[in-house]
């Protein structure tokens, strides 16, 4: 296979005339969908209208799915009412709900209108799951068996519904009342002789998610159980749909993302970097921005209430930023090791105290490190003792709750059921400046006595 | 299925006499292993023994593959050399690298003295590899078909193979010289003819990994072209091994976890948080630390070159927290979605120019608003319009400046193969630091007429 990036130009000189229609139809046939999807996207939009209607509509149908909702959307923008109607009846059904519930409400409408009614239906359905959670990320089109069939029966069942299908490498098994019983494996039933129930090989310990848990939790389940696929079920166990682990991992790369985004004091996205318009890019920043800088105006008002601390000594205030910035960084280290450490499941929330004594230790270990470190340095900087002693002592004391509050913080709100990651940038920080400012003056204040 | 923490006492409780041993078995085998192997490592040394006593041999090693390196190492040399053969020699290849590669060279030998000479030769191969390559994380218990075998042969021999084989919903197709030609899924071999040759059925156009290749860029293709399994060949398309899914699921967290603590100034860690003796936490994050400190040592200078702008008006120190904390927030944010965008592939190297320009024109945006803001807190907080208005302009020019190298640092790093993950924290803060107190100054300076 050539290289991506040596098949866009070569795509794009075949589409200025239309004399290389075979060629370029034969160079696409031998592509993956992915990767036109990647190409269409680098063209302007004329060449990406000719492109199309080169391609032909299964292929089409086969990009189409690779596309997130935002590319889903600009293309169908720009089709002919025909092939919009045909990608969203044929699309899978969970990218199909993605798409319309990220859309404006009189597009929405405007789409659901293409649609044929069975296929509206599913889509009303799925829509109605909070975002989320298992039931708004999951697929209906999953293979569903009696316990009675034979293999060789399911076997021609799975041959016929294949094309259609999320999946056939893990069939559901469902009793009259559509109440999940137990799965078999395409491996399971490859195996097993033709005469075989389906009862007989069939696993009841399901591994599966509830439609209204969170995806977060699914994607914990699918990486501990090492699953392919896992049936959704509904509040009195009947099966409503499937979710496969290429979607867990778009969730894990949506939650990484937004975990990522709260700890450096961001609104969350919801699209990639160049789909996003500035302004929205302006208000995902400034949002926390204002309110950090409200919080630390609290700093301002004890730095004035210290002045006379340093006025009478103002090589006090050489080693501000020096103490805010150890102890912020202190407290990160901390709460991004409980946060990350919460998320991956690797810390729960029962062992609060182990972690809070643990990192207290840590606190002391790194403060005392520190603090002997800061008084060498100021004594460095300036000849003054006292102020040397004072930097040293604030110093250790505001690492130790630095850390105390990283590890602290993130478990308190997980235990309030609000995401941890939002503590690690702006609570924590603010704290930690306060109190920094207050023990390095007090301190400072009593050693010199002011 | 009860509930997990549920089953830890009643089998504990199960664990303290020998008479149900045969309740005991019957609960463990309804169990699933991942279940079984989160509750052995919730026991005490004793009751582990006598719980892996109960399992029998081969639901032992279903439990033995679902443990980390750590704990596997801690199992093997509690238990009798003959089980501990048995599991080194049957546990899946990849994991038995890894938990190899991963032991002091004395405890090494003494587990490749266990195995027997060919997964002895299997491991050594695999140990070959470079940390964090495609071959370092492979198994080698793939599938591979001739390509002139029928359907029904390749049934045949899917059949006998699948006990030991890591999948067989892939097969790779290669020549007589083990060179990848093509690969077939079970789906395909499920739903043709038997009597069909398999270089009929089978795809040419492969998405494989070199062995070489880092696990993040595999990762990349298997999420891209939604993947169960994918082939890795060495350089001259030998086929030597496969990537599944579960592996990958683990190579993004690890991956993740490893961006998250560069990030927030830490080494990246080994084992999981409990597991990880105190002080190779301490050094993991005293490194860091002591780097930052001596970088802020950088603004402690600047302060003492002013200080006689500080001594005439003290107020100046009132903004120093929140000039530096607004600042360091805003490179933040924006080299966070940049090293996000990067990790994800939403951004690529190419588009440097465009990012920084949107960057700056963000920072623009951003340093403007909240500039006009603090020249209003400033007047609130103390009446000297003139440290209102060194307030307000630096805040302006420091956020831009935040911004520009928040976006263009992680960028330029990646461009020169450093990871860029490393430039959040640590140079932004310390550029951001300096150049927020120069700018600062230098305008109160000139305001002052000092």
């Amino acid at each position: 296979m050539r290289h991506l990036s040596l098949m866009a130009p070569e795509i794009k000189e075949l589409l200025k005339t239309t004399n290389n229609k075979e060629e370029l139809q034969e160079i696409l046939r031998e592509m993956h969908p992915a990767d036109i999807a990647d190409i269409l996207f680098s063209l302007e939009t004329k060449e990406q209208v000719i492109l199309i209607s080169r391609i032909d509509k299964k292929q089409m149908l086969k990009v189409f799915n690779q596309l997130d909702e935002y590319e889903q959307f600009e293309l169908l923008d720009k089709l002919e009412k025909d092939l919009s109607a045909y990608l969203l009846n044929e699309m899978s059904s969970d990218e199909r709900a993605d798409l319309l519930s990220s859309l404006p409400d009189d597009v929405e409408k405007k789409f659901l209108n293409l649609m044929s009614e069975a296929e509206r239906k599913d889509v009303e359905k799925l829509l109605k799951y909070p975002a989320n959670s298992a039931g708004s990320i999951m697929s209906t089109e999953y293979v569903s068996l009696i316990p009675e069939l034979t293999v060789a029966q399911a076997t021609e069942l799975l041959r016929q519904a294949a094309p259609k299908k999320e999946t056939i490498y893990y069939s559901y098994v469902t009793d009259q009342d559509n109440k999940l019983i137990g799965f078999v494996s395409l491996k399971d039933i490859f195996l097993s002789s033709p005469e075989v129930p389906i009862k007989k090989i069939m696993n009841r310990k399901v591994i599966k998610a509830l439609a209204k848990q969170d995806q977060e939790e699914v994607a914990k389940l699918v990486r501990k159980y090492n699953l392919l696929a896992l049936p959704v079920v509904d509040k009195d166990k009947t099966l409503v749909g499937i979710i496969t682990v290429d979607d867990i991992m778009d969730v894990v790369k949506e939650e990484t993302t937004e975990d990522f985004y709260k700890m450096a004091a961001m609104l969350a996205p919801t699209d990639a970097y160049f789909e996003t318009g500035f302004f929205t890019l302006v208000r995902r920043r400034i949002v926390w921005l204002l309110i950090l800088l409200a919080a630390v105006q609290f700093s301002g008002q004890i730095l004035k209430r210290y002045s006379f601390v340093l006025e009478s000594v103002v090589a006090l205030s050489f080693f501000i930023p020096m103490l805010l910035n150890t102890a912020g960084n202190a407290g990160t280290q901390s709460s991004t090791t409980i946060i990350r450490g919460l998320a991956t499941g690797e810390i729960g929330i029962s062992q609060i105290f182990k972690v809070v004594r643990r990192e207290i230790m840590l606190g002391v270990v790194l403060g005392t490190l520190l603090g002997v470190l800061g008084v060498g340095r100021a004594l460095l900087l300036q000849r003054n003792p006292i102020v040397s002693l004072a930097v040293g002592f604030a110093l250790a004391a505001t690492i130790v709750m630095a850390t105390l509050s990283g590890a602290f913080l993130p478990m308190l709100l997980k235990k309030l059921k609000i995401d941890p990651a939002v503590a690690a940038g702006p609570f924590i920080s603010t704290v930690v400046d306060i109190t920094a400012l207050i023990i390095y003056f007090e301190i400072a204040k009593s050693l010199l006595g002011l």
